[in-house]
């Protein structure tokens, strides 16, 4: 794995909204949200980055042991079939992130069993829908996943998440949003998992085409590139010492 | 220095714009900003703090070896004279709070020569004064400094300060604030240097009431409790260790 | 609950090699080592403390929802017998924290559910033992868990744990030990969970006497105090807000 | 500024002790500490860098405002003669890391003004000179500047540098050191300072051949090209916002 190395990205989504006829959410996202995120990433990282999807419905929700040895960065969206999740794929997932896999966890993947199990809190938020503004603001100016983008990013509609969000304190704390209501939310925290990355990016919801926007597809590109591994997956384990092993 | 002490609280104020004749003000503080601020302190903490005043008038800014010796935790408010207050004095602040004394610095103070001496950054903002709503939000629930306060306190009308406002990364960070003008900004962070434990906490202007406003003052009283030290005022050195000299 | 409250403590052993004969641990932990860690929390903390045990072999390993709705802090020692703690009492302890219970790790608890579930890691670390002195330097000097110790604590045997251990980054680093053969570990570290707060702690051995040892116990006792609830316990959850729930 | 930018470094030197005729110094630095340490850059750089030096000698210390505009990481190494640094140089090397030049800072230069000005603290050490055994430990497996070193590093004959160090809570806390006296330091540490990267890593003194080690020189080209800016140089100022100025 070296930096010029092409970035193995897929994009996982539940996949229950847009095919139950939600006449929004079909709207925004005709052929699933994993598509049109999969879109902006290609669109933003070209050569750079071999973008898959996979959902639900897959066999093993398409997160196989070979599927995931051969993803750097997984994206993940989740809403309304959190419980559906096969505990073993879960358990999968939070492997290879401590053995060096990237994770960006999207909107409502907040309360997914992967970022729960990775985060050790109970992830609640406060949260209402009423269509309003949304501004993204940078406090750690000199971060990758922020560079590109204006102060604030701005957008048009969206739903409310608000504080306080039952996170552990962040490892890097890249954006804070604030709404019309005047609530404010952590959006954008950054954690290390044994060898792996994991960004938690709160814009992206499945009744507003967030995904469609620019900056927002922005940072999302700029997450895969920072998420990706520095160096070969590996798997920490407790390991006896000899007396003196370090000599070696 | 037990819990069961008295804190020794010094309130210092640079006292200019009071003296100027400025009639919003003058409404707000007549005897000065930090008559208020002690008032504020001395209504909640009763017996368990003892409550002076100082500012840039006095002989040193009433900030001698003496003062501040006796002094555990100093309240700084300044805003159009921190070019006045003498070097030597700030030198003396610093040292003091390197070894243990508590620091809470008020709203402008983010720009006095003490909070950047100690941050290390130019500690720059936005701000634009509208007279709009501020809400503090607490994002750190469990922390002493946001105890008793509702979630969120509401400030009718303030002075907006809004990201990017640069400062290191907290140690903690307890209040995110909202404007209506959509603008967010890191209202109470706290950082330990040396001995000695620092709050910034950005609600209050010179115009506007906003230190006599209840959930501020359980703030601000809040906050002298936690900065007070732990144990006595110590002077960090450099010390050749000699061979061994755990062992003694 | 203030601070003049006392602290409900219960000390949890898994009390597996105390009861299968082996003659070293016998010596040092006769009774259990819940009971050796019960007795220096007593004498530390005299009347601002109750303390009590509870065990695996007890029924819900002591562990019911009446005992954690009782008990401010809880202490936790394992270490072969983790997977013998049924996933309902972890999930239970879990929650607990989450809404405010205090918990205070030691040595080999590292590896117990609860300790993996709330961290979100492996929590994997290396690990020799030969007996060897361990020095505990005190990185955060103003912490009130590092109160009264001397720099550095000196444990003439002990259990080698070195790095790398598989945590998040702590939000307070307030331990570092180092052992005779040259290893480095971050020995006492902190973080919040939902409204909890836990310290890990590792010296501690069932081969060695460490929980006799008074500086030990004067860490351990600074730690129930620290980690007891500063409020009520309370369990955050997900609420929809209602347009402007702020403005009630 | 893009990825694939040569990096200009530029290594600072006081040059004091290889000029006086220590015979220890100028046995490991002939042509001084800064012509060995650009010699590493430049070994593992090759053309992603271009390297120069400057140093006390040199007219303003060889730190004019038109140098530090053409460097992207400046090193620092300092330890008799910090008191001679000129404090207008200081304040432009301290404005241009605000303004986003990247700085690793080496050993002895905890002591140095530039060094002392961005943390806000003493960066008192304790310290003891008997040729021993050093090793440095990664404590973030994933950090860039962690890539490529074993675990751990050992030199075998260094200064102890040990704990209480007197610096802010580190952003990043990448190596810890243990030495044969039993003492702990956090050798390696890193901090954002405005726009500006900063590393801090203690191995290198005068008198042993540190920056001649094969590992140390991997962590200093690591750490120049962690250090250097992602965007443009941008000196962060204080603006009014006029009202809705986000609109634009």
């Amino acid at each position: 794995m070296t930096e010029a190395s092409t970035i193995r990205i897929r994009v996982w989504n539940e996949y229950v909204h847009e095919t139950r006829g939600d006449q929004v959410v079909v709207a925004n996202y005709p052929d699933g949200i994993h598509q049109v995120v999969a879109a902006g990433l290609r669109e933003r990282l070209g050569d750079r980055a071999s973008v898959t999807t996979a959902t639900l419905q897959d066999p093993e929700h398409g997160l196989t042991e070979e599927a995931l040895a051969e993803t750097d960065v997984l994206f993940w969206w989740g809403h309304i079939a959190h419980d559906q999740v096969d505990d073993v794929v879960v358990q999968r997932v939070v492997d290879h992130v401590h053995a060096g896999m990237g994770l960006v966890v999207l909107h409502s993947g907040h309360y997914s069993k992967v970022f729960k199990r990775l985060m050790g809190t109970t992830c609640s938020l406060k949260w209402r829908n009423d269509g309003e503004r949304e501004l993204v603001w940078t406090v750690k100016p000199g971060h990758p996943i922020a560079q590109g983008v204006p102060h604030p990013i701005r957008i048009e509609r969206q739903e409310m998440y608000g504080e306080f969000f039952d996170i552990p304190v962040p490892d890097e704390e890249i954006f804070l949003s604030t709404f019309e209501g005047g609530e404010v939310f952590r959006s954008g925290v950054a954690y290390q998992r044994g060898l792996g990355r994991v960004f938690y990016f709160s814009p992206g919801d499945q009744e507003y085409p967030v995904y469609h926007h620019h900056d927002i597809r922005t940072v999302l590109a700029n997450a895969a590139r920072w998420a990706a591994p520095r160096s070969e997956r590996h798997t920490l384990t407790a390991d006896e010492h000899p007396r003196g092993w370090f000599e070696a």
